[in-house]
């Protein structure tokens, strides 16, 4: 009798506490009368992006003013093209916050010629200086090459660098099904490079692109200095020139590589975040910030790097406006600049952020190029936020998106403390690296739909925080 | 105290049940040791694939052939190319089917010529005959054009078609995440437009291209006749001269076309499905077939459709060749003729098949274009069958797969009725239309990573379904 007691009781805690969970559970799920609101408006707005292509177009537009590096004319056209495109879509305040950025320059001047031990040009190569590279004297530098696959390799074979130019060779891994994984085990050369290769005694880096595709375009990026070693010129050359080099050294391990840069390091000067918001009628001290990062690389339209995504932003909140949502909290667009070359417009605007009373509900960030979507990837450690944001997915997948999980959020975004949500767009990443820092990043590339389908998903993502909070 | 007794057996019979379902979902699943296993093999199959890119070149050695119409020279050259190709990769048996295929010839003239009322040219329209199209007499066709955007407009107009050319107007529907829904809901023009038109003594019809890409591109494909009814000739338009006819027709309704076509239909000839496969070990007779379809049409490379499906079905078996995978069943790669222009090799398989012995376990279409993998289609009504093949997903996500659920298989595969599970394979579809039936679906609008992905997602679940049936 007391057994069959304490066993029912314990069943029926147990159960209780099933039903309690699951109330808990539903609790943060959506009631069905604001679900069937949601939906139509879902649908609207999947519907108004794919039918009328209007961020495509305003795509088009910034990409016909150029390549948008910090610190450039170009990137100061950008800015006021996309503060006038604010001001023209009608959203609330647009404002210009000042940011001090670098200022590098690629010149004129940029050549690799490969010369046989006889200082016989053999051929030109395909480079292009990494962003924030010294120049080399004007009559260039002239040296043997040493090829290596790893910082390890060189190291084991540091007596050989002493005078050379070292050629960083490895590709990137393509077995993986995200080509972020392989991207991110090859960076590591063009960001150290100079320094890896200065340590033992190198007078240059040359670095194969970071691409996944077998053709012959440099693509760029950011490299580093140290002070407490010489500073050498570093520059990538495109994959099939790299297999080329590799080729022609182990023909003739004395060949030798002239090479000439002229870009160089201005003085820092100002610019400018571009910012752009729609003012909440409930809570209009809670902020949801959808962004992208307005500089580019110096090469290509900057088209998906990250073109895209601010475009993106701005699209966003033109859906509430020409679907009539009046929001419920703050809608804010922010486009950093100098995301590629040192994040200062990233930390101005954490600045602003963390010091402000407003709270920032979420951070949206989308950088990872304009292709089909996939997920949002939320860097947060609350499993029921996690599990509140899941349970918005039938809505979210009228835009594509399958997933969401745990992970990082941006580079720009990250820099913000006062966030309680920062999120980061994860569309495919399959032909992202083909083109990323490169002449191919045009905007040609982009295709309407999946770009499009990326304001979508992000809009849809904006409206539920909007309306549901967190 | 009854009550009690009562009440506790009930909860206890609650939670058996609850215990023998998870005990029963679980045998469904695969034991940890094969786990393990299995992962190991699914991320060989995923780095295979994507590092040595073997499909996407032989790919390319099939769109050099050109089109594959069926009937068609290029056809039988693919046919062997195929053939040989499978014999090359060392399958156990390779053989060809007989097939009565439809020959029907695109011919030398097709042009449609816009007249003004006093029938001077205006302009040259681009278009392409569809496919099984009588031609014109040889001097052509002139008339008025009437302009309609659905059946029931050209019913409610029927005393203006007479005499006329009736242009079906309606564009694909992009509104849609999905572009095949958009498609689905435009293709009845193509189909039957030459029907509707004569119905109302219409004298030819002109389909605005079903197409996603506001080109000028046009985009064949199939069309009907029925013998109760005079038999017209049929075109499609590019997509932007469809938008200027259709501009024209209001400015002045009295233009006229001079449509000229020398397509022709040849009588039937003989053709082959291409069939090759691997012998199970453990059980010989089972089969899983992987399949696409060797025809084309008879522009662009027939790249996407179905040259992609074709390779990937070939690379499929082949990625158990250079893994040294000996299969527990049989595989099969069945490359299907016709299936463009009446699904005769289809038809003639599934013949074989349901008076074979042997048993078809699974068959997977792959004829959706070579994009990034999704999900997987099943044609079945076993509720137990789709939850084991998603107690898979987390191997075949290695490959990009995120969903399997409950839907249409694939115009070939389901022709056979002896098979338990007929799937198809869900790539991404934002691309697909651009290129589909036109002269844009070229080899290089293949992307290596997403066509390689394909093949490592339809590896992975053959290769699953061999090792633990169904």
């Amino acid at each position: 009798m007391i057994n069959h007691s304490i066993v029912f009781t314990l069943i029926l805690t147990l159960i209780l506490s099933l039903f309690i969970s699951n109330s808990a559970l539903s609790q943060s799920k959506i009631d069905s009368l604001s679900l069937i609101k949601y939906t139509n408006v879902a649908e609207q707005i999947v519907s108004s992006a794919l039918s009328e292509r209007k961020g495509y177009e305003m795509l088009r537009n910034l990409c016909r003013i150029g390549p948008r590096l910090s610190g450039s004319k170009n990137s100061l056209i950008a800015l006021n093209w996309a503060k006038n495109k604010m001001k023209e879509l009608g959203f609330d305040t647009v404002w210009l916050q000042p940011v001090i950025v670098p200022h590098w320059e690629r010149g004129n001047i940029e050549e690799a010629i490969l010369l046989d031990s006889d200082n016989k040009p053999l051929r030109r190569l395909n480079i292009l200086a990494l962003g924030g590279s010294i120049g080399t004297p004007s009559n260039g530098i002239t040296a043997k090459v040493i090829e290596v696959n790893s910082f390890e390799e060189l190291k084991e074979r540091k007596d050989e660098a002493n005078g050379k130019i070292v050629f960083f060779s490895r590709p990137i891994n393509q077995s993986n099904l995200s080509t972020f994984t392989g991207y991110s085990n090859a960076a590591d050369q063009r960001v150290y490079g100079a320094i890896e290769a200065a340590k033992y005694g190198g007078v240059g880096a040359i670095v194969r692109s970071l691409t996944t595709r077998y053709d012959n375009v440099p693509h760029t990026g950011m490299m580093s200095y140290v002070d407490s070693l010489p500073k050498v010129p570093a520059a990538t050359i495109g994959y099939l020139d790299a297999d080329f080099l590799s080729e022609a050294i182990k023909g003739n391990p004395n060949i030798k590589i002239k090479l000439t840069l002229d870009c160089v390091t201005q003085p820092d000067v100002k610019s400018y975040n571009v910012i752009g918001e729609i003012r909440g009628e409930e809570f209009p001290d809670e902020i949801i910030l959808v962004g992208g990062h307005i500089d580019s690389w110096d090469v290509g339209d900057g088209a998906h790097d990250d073109g895209a995504g601010c475009v993106q932003s701005i699209e966003v909140l033109d859906i509430f406006k020409r679907l009539n949502i009046t929001p419920k909290r703050t809608l804010r667009t922010v486009l950093f600049i100098n995301e590629e070359t040192g994040l200062t417009g990233a930390k101005e605007y954490a600045a602003f952020a963390d010091s402000s009373k407003q709270t920032h509900l979420a951070a949206i960030e989308s950088d990872r190029g304009a292709f089909t979507p996939l997920g949002f990837s939320v860097d947060t450690d609350s499993i029921a936020l996690i599990e509140k944001l899941n349970s918005w997915l039938p809505l979210l997948r009228k835009a594509g998106i399958i997933w969401i999980k745990k992970g990082g959020s941006g580079a720009d975004i990250s820099q913000i403390k006062n966030i309680i949500l920062p999120m980061g767009y994860v569309p495919d990443s399959q032909r992202y690296f083909d083109l990323h820092h490169s002449p191919n990043d045009v905007f040609e590339e982009v295709h309407p739909r999946e770009f499009e389908l990326g304001s979508a998903a992000i809009a849809i993502m904006v409206y539920l925080l909007s309306e549901e909070g967190i």
